[in-house]
C-alpha cells in the first residue's frame, strides 16, 4: 500500500486523484489547496482529508506526494517533500527558473527520494510505442525528428502573463519529446517566434506561434512547430526519420466514423485537448510512478529530464531575444 | 445507490464487475457462480459476498442483477429475477430457444421490471456515433447496410458444440446491428454457411464462415459477412448507404503509429478481440443500464430486441438447412 | 505494326481511339459509326477513314477490330470479324442473350482469332495488384470476396430500358471480378434487387439496388452490393479474405489533399465515374490486347470469361424473378 | 501550331519530348545534345531533326525552346534564345550563380519573350489543389508552412560535386514551394545542414540532411526538412496552417491496395522518385507553358520566381557557413 498526499485540487489535480483512486494498492490521505472549496470537494470525492502542507509533510503515513499545484509552488514543495523523505510526482515544469530547478535537484539528490517529472506525453500509448520502436532500431540510426504541437485555442491572457512564456509553458513538452527521440542531447538551437493569433499576446510580451530547429553533436536535427491555436483541435504528432525508414505517430479521434457525401470524405477531428488526448497517458504515468516507487526502480522520467527541458526552453528564449542560435549545455 | 448481484464470475463477469466498481452510486453485494473459486476471487476483489441464487433473490437490498453466467442458465435466472422484482442486465442471448425467450419476455412484462439485453456493440463509441448520424438523417433514407464481423480465431470445438451454432452465437450481434441500422425490420433473409477454417467445425455440425442477405418490406437491403478467423485480429466494421451518402465505422487500433520502410507503409492491426475492442462499450452499456434504472427511463436495448435477434438467427439456421430464403415473422 | 478498325465513335470509342493513338506500333485505319458526324470527328482526330462495316472487313490491311458500338451490334460484329480473320477487342457484354454469346464463341473458335472481352477492371492498377497478390498466395486460400460497386448516379431511364437490366448491364463487371478473385467458379447464387433510387426504374421493370451472394463448390463465398446512386461518386472496392489475412483495394482520388477545420478532417471524394477511375485501366487493357496479338499469347480475359459473366447475370435475373437461389451450370 | 526545339536529350528531356508529342497543336522540330546518340534516339522517336544550337536559333520556324540540358548550359541558352525571340521553357535552376541569373532575366526582359521556369511541383495535382484552396481562403490567413522533401536515395558523389550543393540543387524546389504557399516573401532564414547519410558527401563539401526555418515580414513561419535518403521512397508533403484550419497534401501511391495480416495493416510505399511522382506535373507544366504562349498570358511561374529561389538557396548556404540567420532580399 502506497499512501499519497496531493497538492493541488484543480483540473489536473482532479485527474491525478481519480487515476489514483483506480490504482490498486494506493490510498489518497490528504488534499492540500489554497482554494479551500476545491480541496474539500476533491477530498470528499476520494475519501481524503483536507490538510495543510505542514500536516502532510509531518504525517509519517504519507509515502508519496503529487505536486499538481500552481507552477510557482512546485520548487518549494519539491524541496520540502524531499526533506521529509517523500517520493515525489511533480507536474511539469519543476520551476521556470533554472536556478531553482537546480536547488530542487540538489534537495532530491541529497534526500535520495525518487522523483518523477510529469512529462505525460512519454506515456501516451502511440508516442510510447513509437519511441520503443525507435529505440529497438526499427528505423536504424535516428537522423531527424519533427514535432508538431499545436493547442486548440489561446488560453486567457492572464494565464499567458504568468506562464513563463510559450517556450517554457508549451514547448517544454516538445523539448522533452525531442530529447527522448533524438537519442542524443541537442547542443544548439535556433528559435523563431511570432504573434499571429492575437495581438494581446504580443502586448503581454509573449509569442503564440513558433518554429525551432535543434542540432545534436553528431548532426542529428530536430524541428518543433507550435501554435496556440488549431481550429480543428489538439494537433500532437511525432515523426522520426532514420537510416532505414520513418515512424509517425498521429492524432487520436473519438470515433472511426467516416462520412462520404457530395462534398468530401470526412472523418473526426483530433481529440479536443490534453485532457482528452492524454487521458490514457495520465493513467499510465501515475501507474509508472507507483510501480517504480514500489519496486525501487528508476523513474522513467526524472529530475534531470525536467531540468534539461528547462535548459532548452531558456536557450529558445535567448535565441528569440538575440535572433541568434544558442549553444546548449 | 443501486445495489447489484451478479451471476457469473467468468471472463465477461469480471468485466462487468470491474465496470460496476468504477460506477458511482452502485454497489456489488453478491457474486454467484458454480465455480466456487472464481466466485471467491471476484467477490474478494470487489468486496462482495459469495452467495447462492436463492440468497440473491431473497435479499431485499438487491435492486438489480447482472446475468453473465453460461447461456443455458440465462432464461431461468431472468424469470426468477423478474419474479423477485429485480432490474435485469442480461448478457446476450436471452436463450437459444425462441420459446424460452418468449417465456422470459412474458415474465419480465408481468413483473414490470426493467431489462437490458447485452448487445454491447450498440454502445461502441464509433458504432453509436454512426447510428446517431444515420438517425439524424445525415445520409438521407437508408438503402443498404453492410456488416463485417470476423473473429480473430476459432474458439475450442467444445465451445462450438454448445454455442447454438455460428448464427445464434456470433451472427446474433450482427442481426441486432442490422435491425438497429436499417430503420425497418427485415422481413426475409437468405444465408450461406461454409466450413473453411477447420473441418472439425463441420464435424460438430456448425459453420465457420457465413454470408447473409436480408430485405425489409420497403426493399432496404443488408449484408453480413462472418468468419471465425481473421489473421489480423477482430474485424468489426459497419457501412451504411443512404440516399445522400455513406457512413462507415472502422476498426480501432492500439496506437496511431505508422512505419514507412523499404517494404510498405504499415499501421497497427485492429484491436485483438471483443475484450479490447469493446472495453469502452461494456462500460457505456452498464452506465446506460444504471442510468435507465435510476431515472426510470426506457432501456436503450430491451427484451424485444433480444427476441428479434433470435428470430433472425433461427431464420438463418432454417435458410442454411433448406437452402431457401426464409420469411421473418 | 498492328492496324485497327474501330466500330463505335461514342464515349467509350473515343477513349479507345485515343489510347490507340498513344500506343506504339499501332495504326487506326477505319472508324465506323451509324452516327456519321461522330465517326467523322473521331476519324479526323486520329487520321483514320470513315468506313462501313463491309469495307472494314474486306480491308486486308486491318489486323484487328475494336467493337465499341452499341451492345445490340456486338454479336454480329464479333461473328463477322471472326469470319474475316480479324483479332477482336470487344466491349462487354458480348451480348445480352447467352445463345448469341455462344454463337460468337463458336465463330471465334472456328476462326481461331484472338479475342479480348472488355472487362476493364481487371486492368485497374489497384485491382490488378490485389489479384496478383491473392494469386501469389499472400493471404493463403481465398475464403470470402466482398465487392462494392456503386455508380454515382442513375443513367437516363431510356438507357435503363435497353440495358438488359441492372445485373446484365452493371453487375456483369462484378460477376467477372468475383470469378477472377474467388479462384473457383460460383456454382450457386442468390440475388435481392430493389428499387430505392427512383420509382421510374421499377416502372421500367428494373432494379437500382442489389445484393447478391454466391457460393463455389468448396464453399467459398462472395458478396456483391450495387447501387445506381452514390452521392459521393463512383464507389469501386474489392475485399478478399483468406486464411492468412485480408486484401482490400479502395477508391482513387484526384488529390491527396486533406483539410482539417472546425468541423472535420476531410479528403477528396472518389473519382467521379468510370471514365476517371478506369482511365489507366483502359490504357492497360488496350496495351494488353496489342501485346497478346503481337506476341501470339493468350488473352488475359477471353470469350469464355465474357460468357461466364453472362451466365451469372442470367442466374441473378432468375433468382430475382423466382425468389430462389439458382444453380449455375 | 507551336513549334519547338529542345536542348537536352537526357532523362528529363525524354519526358518533356514525350509530353510535347501528346500535346495538340505543337510540333518538335529539333533536338540538340552534346551526346549525339541520345539526340539521335530522341529525335527519331519524335520525328525531329538533330541540330546544333545555332541551327535552332536561326530557324524562324522555331517558336519556343525547351532547355533541359545540363545546368551549366542554361544561362547561355536562355540569353541566346531570348535574343532570338524564342519563348523559353527552362528547367530549374536558371543558373547556380545569382549574377548569371540576373543576366538571364535582363535578356528575357529586353527581348520581351515569355519564360517559364521548371518548378514542376507547382503543377502536381495535389500541391496545386492545396495552393488553390489556401489562396481561396479556406484556412484563413496563412500562419505556418511545413515542407517535407526527401529523396529516395543519394545521387552519385560525382553528381553531388557539380550540383551546386544540397540547397541549390534540392532545396531550391522547397524554397519555391515556401514562397508560393506563404503568401509573403521570406525576409530571413536559418539553416542547419548535416552529413548523416554518407561521409563521402561531407568530403565533397556538401550536406545530405538539412532543416531550415524562415520568417516573413509579418511573422509567418516556414520549415523545410530535407534528406538525400528515404528508405521508403520519395517523401513529398506540404502542410499549411492558417487561422481557420490546416491543409495537408500527402504522397501518392501506385495502388490503393492494403494488406491486413498477422503483423500489420500495410499499404503501398510512396511512388519511388520524381519521374513517378511528378509525371502528371510535368505534363501539366508543359501544357501550361503552351497555353500561356498561345494565349499571350502571363506564365504561372516566371523568371523572377526562378531568381528568388536562388536568392533563398544562397541565403541558406551563407547561413550554414556562418552559423547565423541571414536576411533575404
Amino acid at each position: 500500500m502506497l499512501r499519497f498526499a496531493q497538492f493541488g485540487a484543480g483540473r489536473i489535480g482532479a485527474i491525478h486523484a481519480a487515476n489514483l483512486a483506480a490504482t490498486k494498492d494506493t490510498q489518497l490521505l490528504h488534499i492540500v489547496d489554497v482554494n479551500a472549496d476545491a480541496a474539500r470537494v476533491l477530498a470528499a470525492r476520494h475519501g481524503a482529508k483536507v490538510s495543510t502542507v505542514s500536516e502532510v509533510l509531518a504525517d509519517p503515513q504519507v509515502d508519496a506526494v503529487i505536486i499538481a499545484s500552481s507552477t510557482d509552488t512546485h520548487a518549494d514543495l519539491v524541496i520540502a517533500a524531499a526533506k521529509a523523505g517523500k517520493a515525489i510526482f511533480c507536474e511539469k515544469p519543476i520551476d521556470l527558473s533554472l536556478k531553482r530547478v537546480d536547488a530542487c535537484l540538489a534537495a532530491v539528490k541529497k534526500a535520495k527520494v525518487p522523483m518523477l517529472v510529469g512529462f505525460n506525453r512519454r506515456f501516451d500509448p502511440s508516442f510510447a510505442a513509437l519511441q520503443a520502436r525507435v529505440a529497438k532500431g526499427e528505423i536504424g540510426n535516428v537522423e531527424q525528428v519533427i514535432i508538431t504541437s499545436r493547442d486548440p485555442g489561446l488560453p486567457p491572457i492572464s494565464y499567458i502573463k504568468v506562464s513563463g512564456g510559450q517556450f517554457r509553458d508549451m514547448t517544454i513538452h516538445d523539448f522533452d519529446m525531442a530529447r527522448w527521440l533524438l537519442g542524443e542531447e541537442p547542443v544548439e538551437l535556433f528559435a523563431y517566434g511570432s504573434c499571429l493569433v492575437d495581438p494581446a499576446v504580443a502586448k503581454a510580451g509573449d509569442t503564440d506561434s513558433a518554429m525551432i530547429v535543434m542540432k545534436t553533436a553528431s548532426g542529428r536535427l530536430a524541428h518543433i512547430n507550435n501554435s496556440r491555436r488549431a481550429a480543428y483541435g489538439y494537433d500532437q504528432r511525432l515523426e522520426v526519420h532514420g537510416a532505414k525508414g520513418r515512424l509517425i505517430a498521429g492524432n487520436r479521434t473519438a470515433t472511426t466514423v467516416e462520412l462520404a457525401d457530395g462534398n468530401a470524405v470526412s472523418a473526426d477531428k483530433p481529440l479536443y485537448f490534453f485532457l482528452e488526448r492524454y487521458a490514457e497517458a495520465y493513467r499510465a504515468e501515475l501507474a509508472a510512478f507507483v510501480s517504480a516507487v514500489q519496486n525501487r526502480q528508476p523513474m522513467p522520467v526524472g529530475p534531470a529530464d525536467g531540468r534539461q527541458a528547462i535548459v532548452l526552453a531558456e536557450a529558445a528564449v535567448k535565441s528569440l531575444r538575440t535572433g541568434r542560435p544558442v549553444k546548449v549545455g
